[in-house]
């Protein structure tokens, strides 16, 4: 199930600035990977020492350093503070429980992203936080463990399709970011099919486990609300933004992803008036299931309890009741009881219980 | 039913302004129709290769071309990049899950709309997406098969009936989106008359599947919402912008559109509002009715279960019971019995249950 | 029952401009009156042919031209190109279904308002379209059919009562504005009646049909409220709007027609709280109605259950059953059952079921 | 009950300007009470006639003129066109169905308020309306009847405590309307004590009348809320105002007076949550309560039902019965009886029904 | 259990500007701390009186004055007169019933603050009101009560760790706020274990008290919801506030602080949804209850009911019922019985209700 709410208490009561890794460790390793390219060319390396990296600060061909694995602060702290990264900012790359946000720091922005996984087996939804400090000529992200959804940027880069080779740095910035919240439509498919799945379910009356699963599904909606929601102001802070980071020619696109972000937004405030719908209508399925079974209940009592009466009458023992002398007393009372019967069966079926 | 959600799995991972065709192919063949007319003359014709339109660009007469098929993406690229339109537009005309807006691309503006039909017998919804590019002199329409609500514009064009023939390329745009507006009149009035079908069906009890059709009302609430919300930014962004394409005397038929779509979604704001209101009123019946059920119940258990009990105790066999000597033993208990039922009978009668 | 949506087909697909009557047909009759007056003379006539009131469009004194029934069109279009009103105007008067708005052209205004007539023994709510073209010495209204809530003007400016005959139309077009309103309070004060009723109705418990109507409140509500949301946007325009039209003297009668809109809305969501609080206490009274039956079941199953099996058991014809032959055995059965009977009271004494 | 929709059609058709007294009469005779006060004396009187109040217009001190009962039109009139009053204004005074609100009518302000009083006994809350006109020397005061929340006031100014007699008119009329939010604190206590005794009431299960008075509290905070939500636009726009009527030291006690509003709007939000919880948690106690009946029903049922099915077999008068015949069978029986009876108990042991 | 609303009647009817303790009292005795520090020196002691501060006013260092119990009212009008605070100031820092808020005094702003507890064990929670008056070289904190959240400021001050010691009286300011939001994390971490084991106890079935637990957690979520969302103005505020207290360099703090707030507003929202879907989670449990408990209760009567009947037919004593002589009646009629039982039993299972 989703863990809406993780512990954080351990960042209480520290002085604000410092960095210290919160949330669940995910990988012990730091991989820290380079790509850097212009129009013509691209090199693409993993570093060993932290230091390699430090070079292609001044270079002026768009430079992308990856950074798998946060838990090692202290080689976050060499790189922050090298290219000049306030310490508020590097406390909050290491905290995972930030809020999809942009701020802008006049030489570089930086942007908080929450890139989410659902397993579709286990049920299991995941959020992983990826930081983007993008510079003027620079690329950082950060993310918590190996494993994304840029792969296709990656080899964009390095066989030069699309753009990006074309373009700034600002323009992969971009790409990540769209990378991220194009994954988000595939999360909201499996979300979608699992609605169908459980309306299907309450059609049919299969209602083992439904009030859980419903809850369940309440719970992922309310999950990837709080990650999705803070994206539509931070990609329209992106395109207001006055700054000379983001060029002009890029506002397009983030125009684009901008369009997909409300997109998302309008398709989780439907899935969730489809959840909430979901436990109106299993609430009305289940009482007309109650229905059901007292109507049953109600016929069988009603024609049996008068006639079971009726027997009880002739099984006394007094010593005088003439009808059970009578010759035909017998089968009279038996004519009356399926006459009591007929008529009980025709009053229910009037009413249109049966 | 309706489909919410489609899949759009497909578009993941490419780069953006990469023209994909999106969504479920309705047409194979691309029809391509022009309408080239000014006050005094018209002309029509279907082209058989893409090149014929080209020249139109230049003449200053009004020009339409309608294409209806979008899956044949090279057509289009073709028309898109003869017209000088930007790579997103192009990825957004084919893509059949937008969102209705509009841009303005300074030369042209882009609209994206949905065309919706209901087929009253399946209960089936369906929208379909058309795209107009609107420039100085022409305007290019995108639908995803033939067969649209434009009809009675077309006969208008041809017979010189209305305006149209005087007014400009933004007068011809204003029609066809006042060709779709208005078509959702026709499905709310549908929608309305199911709600009434179904308040009818629960005051009459028939009870058969009504929590799945107030679902699936609630389900084509939350489609209609999608579509048509994003209108009123659309139109009203229409009326405001500073574009010399959007012509004085057409504010006015705009501002009448956008008149026509407040009240269409003030409408399903009042629909949907019925339609919960649906629920809780179906709610209530189901309630009143096993009120009803278990009052049956309880009036026939509580009569003949205290009388069956009498009638069991003269049946027991002990070799002492001084009643059943009785010369009026049997007709005493009898009367005893109807006495106890009759003031049954009566208490239920007080207490409002018969 | 209100009316909630009208057929509205009939409009679609003419062009733009095109005066068609929409709606129901009221009265075929088109009926025209004419008000002319200064703070010194009043004249009042009603007018047989059309061009009788051209005239007055010149005359500096101030001009009521009223006309009931707008089936007939060509009388209206007359009027309006005489007196030189858009053809959008002349559409949206005689398309009854148009939503309250008012729209500045410069030489006039056009205002759309909704007349209410509730009928409290029928229980029938219906609005009537009331269009308003105030221009710097005349008024025209229409409505669609004879019969309104203008009598008490008439009367104030045949008789020069209060200050109507001394200012200028747009006084004049205020009062038509204010009566409307003020009308809306009697309509509000009969739902509150009807509110009122029922929860006296669902406290003692008369559970006939309350479901329906409470049903009917709430449509009543969804249709008031589309009818006097548009209102307050519509006064709060007159009130800001910069034109000649509107004369300083009368902005202060418009604050206070725009307060008493206000209020009538904050009316409206009070009652439309009610009736959402209407259903939950019905529910509430349902569910405590059933608890009472089931209580009763239960104790008369209960107590006369086990004892019916005791019965039973010495009813059984086993040979060797020696309770059978003991001299007290009935009594003493008699007197188990008796002490059963009451300890299952005190029980159900304790629980305070009885 | 608190009455939520008075009769106020006895206005209708009046024109605008004329002052009827609207609402229920409450005291028939008009009372006028003077305070005349500046930093070093104060005069205090009721006068008879009401010619005796206007010299104080043109005096340099601080007139407090409160007039109770408001139903002598005459009086109020005289007064008014004394000192110069719009006839709006003349008619909203004595119309007690006003919205609280604020007029700058240049020379002086005119405030709309309701002072609510809440009998804990009869449970009975009832709004008097007071109208205050504030001029640059003056406040007149309009109640509805004698008895006001204003002693305190009175007393300050008799006394010289606080800052009353050393400031202008402006701080008398904030003193007011503070004396008149401060009771409103009281009024939320005594919903707030209300809400917690239903509570209570729930949780030990006493549901007599319950629906009843969760309803009523209902319409108490509906009530509350419609008489209290304006006075925050009121109060907001006092300190807005760009008036030299109010004076700059005084604007932090309008600030003060501000938050106190903002403090109750929130208490009254919460209490209407509180509020709707209850019928909730209501609910889920009716429900349990049912399920505990249906349980015992279903054990006791359960139990004996095949148990006097068992009798029955033996009570049958077949000729030949074997099992009759035999010397243990009776016990026998008995013994699988219990045996049976057992059982059931412990089924119902392990489901945790008992 | 949360008490929602204090009695705070006392202040009723006070001048304003009148210092009255309102709150429950929760120390008698008034402590004042004072640390004074600059960037090389730090001085801290406890003051035995009130003048002992006064000297510090001047001091160009930062000092921090803060005074735990505020029901000796005289002290902390002592300090305030001192410090040039204005009246309503005084009045608010002893009223605790203050909703959280921000004033611009010129020379000093005025923050008022919760502190909130939470006795995991009683389930108490509980809000202590914080008072901060910052000035350009000082701060003055009141608190109602010793023991606070600021132990760890205190720490960092001593011991010059962070930049506390290097910076001014808005950044002691900034911590103080800091560390009272950082608090609310663990409030909201101990509120979500709340949710996820109540709704583990509903799954599991164990519904002992669940109803009120689950609006025992409603309470407190609008409890922690009035605390905390006047939060967002007020920091929010302060960042945008023109004043030479707020200096640049702590602007970047404040927004961090900010951002901690809107995710803990995010956060209270999504347990609110998760605590009102708790309820209907509740109800569909129930519901199923009640549904299992009446098929177990109608599946026994159902089977034994009609074979109870046939067992009292044969039960009877008429003189002439052939059956009774039939050699292999009773086997004949136990066969009949069995088959019956089966046949019901086969239609229950087809109807999946065992």
């Amino acid at each position: 199930m989703v863990q809406l709410f993780k512990k954080i208490s351990k960042m209480i009561g520290l002085p604000p600035g410092t960095p210290v890794h919160v949330g669940e460790q995910r990988t012990e390793r730091t991989k820290v990977t380079i790509f850097d390219y212009d129009a013509s060319s691209v090199q693409e390396k993993e570093i060993q020492s932290v230091e390699e990296c430090f070079p292609y600060k001044e270079k002026p061909s768009v430079t992308w350093i990856n950074i798998d694995g946060i838990s090692n602060v202290d080689v976050i702290e060499k790189i922050d503070s090298h290219f000049g990264i306030h310490p508020l900012v590097l406390e909050d790359v290491v905290n995972t429980e930030q809020r999809p946000k942009m701020e802008d720091y006049g030489d570089y922005l930086f942007i908080v992203l929450k890139m989410i996984y659902f397993d579709a087996t286990t049920k299991d939804m995941m959020a992983e936080q990826v930081s983007i400090l993008l510079g003027s000529n620079y690329v950082i992200s950060f993310q918590e463990k190996e494993g994304d959804v840029f792969n296709v940027i990656r080899e964009r880069i390095r066989q030069g399709k699309g753009r990006v080779r074309k373009m700034g740095a600002d323009y992969l910035a971009y790409s990540l970011i769209d990378a991220i919240v194009d994954n988000y439509f595939s999360i909201l498919e499996a979300q979608g099919q699992d609605i169908e799945d459980i309306e299907d379910a309450i059609m049919e009356g299969e209602d083992s486990d439904l009030p859980r699963k419903i809850h369940q599904l309440k719970r992922e909606m309310i999950f990837l609300r709080r990650q999705i929601w803070p994206l539509r102001e931070l990609i329209s802070g992106l395109r207001r933004i006055e700054s000379k980071i983001i060029k002009k020619a890029t506002l397009f696109y983030l125009n684009d992803v901008y369009d997909h972000t409300i997109q998302i937004i309008d398709t989780i405030e439907s899935l969730r008036d489809m959840v909430s719908g979901l436990h109106d209508i299993y609430l009305s399925t289940i009482s007309n299931k109650m229905n059901e079974i007292m109507k049953v209940l109600t016929i069988i009592a009603t024609i049996f309890i008068p006639l079971t009466f009726l027997a009880g009458i002739y099984g006394m023992n007094f010593e005088f009741m003439p009808e059970l002398k009578w010759r035909w007393g017998y089968f009279a009372l038996l004519g009356i009881m399926l006459c009591a019967g007929l008529s009980m069966l025709f009053y229910f079926k009037r009413k249109k219980w049966i």
